[in-house]
């Protein structure tokens, strides 16, 4: 780092500055998104906390160094660099209280100190001793910004995605299942990255009103029709994000006439995002003359949707630093079109990070 | 069910009589394992809670109807029969607060009663306002036997083990990656499911002391070596479990002297399972003879590791009821081989669930 400051440093003193306007010395985080942000490690998160496992715990205070408490066997081979390391009691052979290991190993960084936490994800065992102070929802907030180790994160989960749509398109044919396609799609994300992901994913043939959202299933893909893929798959803590929706066999008139709509609206409102325009005008530049019942788009970084909510009573201003997932749509009675491209707002505009196929 | 109560209204009652033992009247719940434990329904954990979501919480106490508390988006196309739904609000364009959502909805249930939870699990926001008394380990424990319907849906969870232990086999050739198999392995399995799955696996070529558990990697499949796959489901909330250990290409001697050795010892102990004897007795019976550093086998049912633990010090004793996956192992300096049977303890014996090849 040559001197400077690593970024995971300043956002261990951004939750500091946090605890202390709550009145508080020390800040207790074990949400995934905020050990990530906290520590740069990735919890992992696709199969549930294991049996014999608390969850990994970041702590960071006033005069105090930012400690990660994990089980080894939760470690990466390569531990983060930013943050002191209290290995606890892991998978043994013994009798398992692995909540009690954590909550003994906090006891000396929390010691007649006032607690601040994210109460809805500390569990009651670690928090009840603590008396912590909710600040959940401003950590989250402070996490809106992306530093550059985390746009680089960020970056390379896009990259994942890119790889995912250009799978989804080389593999959408007549016959195949949405099952099939999910297979393939899913396994050269895999081996883009080197190892299983976890991914968030749409995977929906013929989309409509009526069905525009959920996982593949046994569906067989339709002669002109269309399926649409939502994949958000997380690396390293970061998630992306990206749709698209490609036709099977020949568009039907209605359904380019949908896509031109949708593919429209997301290039006119990229064109207009910059610092200081408010959540909603991004929200409504969106929606014009479309027809979708959710968000036109959110935050992405440790969570799949961090701040700020792209609806149209959302008063946030963008600031350069966001990164956002915009994803206009319509869902006409017979057919529906979603598109998603990530963007990064820079000072007086956005670089697109996505670099997926938007066609039909 | 022809007058007769459903088993979940067993496992209901069983909650409450745990309740009351600990000075309680109602048990306020919200791991996944006990809310399928006591609803049927299995909340989504392959990505972690959605951030516009709080955890589908289940309700049972004393002269209260048992109860489900979740977003509409959360459940299921056929809600679940045995208990009463409460629908929170779930995502929406407005602000969200679903944490309050649900604090507020619990309100009416636990007003005015002590309450018992699981203090591992149980979020401090819900926790708090609750005084909540810790039943985390007694509800584990009540979990060790299994009803009916849990036993039918363990089996078609071991049914999923076994598609995916064929394709291992009929994939596992010189020249693969892991990865690529994984991905065959997985695509059947939820071919098989007809939908995607969460699947805890183990895929590691060439198994040895250095190298027998973790996620599948860039790794190729060399001849005169071996692939282990240890695979465990998530289906409707209920784990299967497996492993085999397949030789690529020509078995050197070790490799199969080893293999040998594990398959003898899992023959062997299986034929022993009976209700009466201890686990730390069954454990010795599966590691005679074998070098490996983890239990010798778990229980099974909505956590992949459920009670009994099948290890050296092992007190508890079988009982007909409980599913046990058996895992003997050896793992050599050069090579390394696990085998995994999923067995039914019956009243004078044990079933095997698992039907895969334990051949090399």
């Amino acid at each position: 780092m040559g001197g400077r400051v690593a970024p995971v440093r300043d956002r261990q003193a951004e939750a500091v500055a946090i605890a202390r306007r709550h009145g508080t010395e020390v800040v207790v985080a074990c949400s995934p998104a905020a050990v990530t942000w906290l520590t740069g490690m990735a919890p992992r998160i696709g199969t549930g906390l294991a049996p014999w496992a608390a969850p990994p715990v970041a702590v960071v205070g006033v005069d105090l160094p930012a400690t990660l408490l994990a089980a080894p066997e939760q470690l990466p081979a390569e531990p983060p660099a930013d943050v002191e390391l209290v290995r606890i009691l892991g998978y043994h052979l013994g009798s398992l209280d692995p909540m009690a290991a954590l909550v003994a190993a906090l006891e000396p960084l929390v010691s007649g100190r006032r607690v601040a936490g994210e109460l809805d994800a500390l569990p009651a065992r670690i928090a009840a001793p603590l008396a912590a102070v909710d600040i959940g929802a401003a950590l989250a907030w402070a996490r809106r910004l992306k530093a550059v180790d985390e746009l680089a994160l960020i970056r390379a989960a896009v990259r994942l995605c890119d790889v995912g749509q250009a799978e989804l398109r080389a593999q959408a044919r007549p016959g195949r299942t949405e099952l099939e396609i999910w297979a393939s799609v899913r396994a050269q994300m895999e081996h883009a990255a080197g190892h299983p992901l976890v991914v968030l994913a749409d995977v929906v043939s013929a989309p409509s009103a009526q069905r525009f959202e959920g996982p593949a299933g046994p569906e067989v893909l339709r002669p002109s029709t269309a399926v649409l893929a939502d994949l958000a798959p997380r690396l390293d803590g970061y998630w992306g994000d990206s749709c698209a929706t490609v036709a099977i066999g020949t568009a039907s008139r209605e359904l380019r006439a949908c896509h031109g709509r949708v593919r429209d609206r997301l290039h006119a409102a990229v064109e207009r995002v910059r610092p200081g325009l408010q959540a909603g005008a991004l929200d409504q530049l969106l929606r014009r003359g479309l027809d979708f019942p959710h968000h036109a788009g959110h935050g992405l970084g440790t969570t799949y949707h961090d701040a700020p909510r792209i609806v149209p009573e959302g008063r946030d201003r963008l600031e350069a630093g966001m990164v956002l997932a915009l994803e206009p749509a319509d869902y006409g009675a017979e057919v529906g079109v979603r598109l998603e491209w990530v963007v990064h707002v820079t000072a007086d505009g956005c670089e697109i990070l996505s670099t997926h196929d938007l066609g039909l």
